[in-house]
């Protein structure tokens, strides 16, 4: 029986000192003088462009080096969609504070996803969800924390960027004396996407939440995220900036933005660009998905079925007119069809389908190149 | 070589005589002149609510009968989660004008769903994901195209509400001519869920992606949605209103918001009012959700696991004091731990992950019952 009360007793006192332990950190951790030291992002190693040497570091493409867009185009090849900024760090809290121009703020993608931070920390040799956030509305280039009450052990972080909004500076905040330091990068080869907003990452939770973004996680390759929502119509100045990329493979999602007429018209010649600049990399085409529209409208399901179609018998010609050319067919829909936010994009599980579907292609097409 | 050339013939003129029926369907519908009718919502079978008869239909709870919420809970329990219309029509298009009261704006759920419409239309028997839209931020009020360019059959349709709105009316909009007539409502029992953000669906992309609006479309059972974001603590005054609701069964996430000490002191003499108003029918506890903040902060998980520890104690006294309680174990976790939209609240699959790790149960639950 005094066993017993001994066993108690000391439960309730190391119960006791874990609460007081608890306690102290939370403290310390919610503290408002907690002192963040600030690094810019692009003085660590930040990935995912593709194009290096931009002015702006966050920029996707040089747009005053690039001409032929139009304004909206503008505004998005300067979107930090897909970029992601790798570090080491022994602090506890990661706060983040940017500067902002344009910010996006549509309504069938999360704010978090538009304007805010994912970060993913390498837990066992994997990428692991850690914390994700955006600043106040009303206060958008307030120092924000991203994740607090961390234990200190040294971690490998991955932060990805704003998917739909221009960051002129975005300054990595870590507890005053811990240490953060460039961390390298452990994605292999380079793979250029140009697409359309499904490449974007529209009607994601989340920045990381993109098929691209997913497929780098899932395959350890690094993607290189050319997805402007909307206008992924394989115009000769998107071909230039795609000439000019350092890249092993590209992987297409062109179709979905472009008419029958334009992909007739132009998948030809913006293939022979391509590779007349690429002699000897994969060119990996994605048919378009199939999009929840279509249950119930007539017209949305004549004219993506057409579409899909012409694509099929382009894409044939395609494979017979150049080497290294493939063909894949992606998927975003479970058996359900629940996994549309407004039956055009597909939800983060949509997006994850599709990773899944495209997978093993991708990385057989490249074992084979290896 | 007559033969196939007639073929092509027949093929193109067919093409064309299609192509001609899309265009003129498609003018017709986009068309500016399109003229609609509307019926207010609840004049047809607005279902999910767990009191009727409230002064404003769209309101959840009359707050000019119960008293004692506080400002926000005020606002919650008059926006109109859960709720939807039955309504068949043959109309090509359905449009909705909405008159708002309280609209919320979080960043952490998409703007489609805190503010916005959901559409399934039943096919074969299944609730099938047709459309889904929101009005312009800067025109809230405007009338808005959910969906157009359907065929003219009769369908049967279920138009979610926005789930953190107040909706003031709602005109449910069909094209001049059409029918729109009262659904009979096919789901059976009624359940009543007092619950927290996670019950809301907070992070949801649509309204129809909270964990009980997908157990309502898997289960066909009839889910009265109370969750109240961050509100859901076992207050008496909550209580009240439970006792009056006329329901079969409760389901409830009533761990996810309180405290500790709020679970010790409050959980038994809720569940005291709630079995003396309601000798008879099951009470589903649910455990609240493993949250995936707990990754690496160690707050966050000392928190939640003392929590989780402090209700399996509770449970486990609440079902030897009460008959007919019954107490579960959600999980709306992946294994790769990707289904989080903030670290807190699960995405849409998290919650399709929480629906079909308890759709089993419930349904026991309620079969036993019958």
């Amino acid at each position: 029986m005094g066993n017993r009360i001994d066993r108690i007793m000391m439960k309730k006192t190391i119960l006791f000192w874990i609460l007081m332990a608890v306690g102290t950190l939370l403290a310390a951790q919610t503290a408002k003088d907690v002192r963040y030291v600030f690094t810019e992002a692009s003085d660590l190693n930040l990935i995912g462009k593709i194009i290096e040497g931009t002015s702006n570091p966050y920029h996707r493409v040089d747009t005053t080096v690039y001409k032929g867009f139009t304004k909206s185009e503008n505004t998005q090849v300067r979107c930090s969609a897909g970029l992601a900024v790798l570090f080491r760090t022994n602090s506890t809290t990661i706060s983040v504070k940017t500067e902002y121009g344009y910010m996006n703020h549509g309504q069938n993608t999360m704010g978090i996803s538009l304007r805010g931070y994912d970060l993913y920390i390498r837990k066992d040799g994997k990428w692991l969800y850690a914390e994700s956030g955006v600043s106040g509305r009303n206060t958008p280039e307030k120092n924000t924390v991203i994740i607090k009450n961390m234990d200190s052990s040294m971690k490998e972080c991955m932060l990805y960027l704003p998917i739909y909004s221009e960051v002129k500076s975005c300054l990595i905040g870590v507890e005053e004396g811990a240490v953060i330091e460039s961390l390298e990068s452990p994605f292999r080869y380079r793979i250029g996407v140009f697409g359309s907003s499904f490449t974007h990452g529209i009607s994601t939770s989340r920045p990381g939440m993109s098929y691209p973004m997913q497929l780098m996680r899932m395959t350890g390759i690094q993607m290189l995220n050319l997805g402007c929502s909307g206008n992924c119509k394989m115009q000769p100045y998107f071909a230039d900036v795609l000439c000019d990329a350092d890249v092993d493979a590209f992987l297409f999602d062109c179709f979905s933005n472009p008419t029958v007429e334009q992909i007739e018209e132009r998948l030809i010649p913006f293939v022979e660009k391509i590779r007349k600049a690429h002699p000897d990399i994969p060119l990996i085409f994605q048919q378009t998905i199939y999009r929840e529209s279509r249950n119930f409208s007539v017209v949305a399901d004549e004219r993506e079925k057409q579409k899909m179609e012409a694509v099929e018998k382009m894409m044939k010609r395609v494979c017979r007119k150049f080497d290294n050319v493939y063909f894949i067919h992606p998927c975003a829909t479970s058996p359900s069809h629940e996994t549309s936010v407004d039956a055009t994009h597909p939800d983060d599980y949509g997006y994850t389908l599709w990773a899944e579907s495209i997978k093993k292609d991708v990385l057989d097409i490249l074992d084979k190149k290896r």
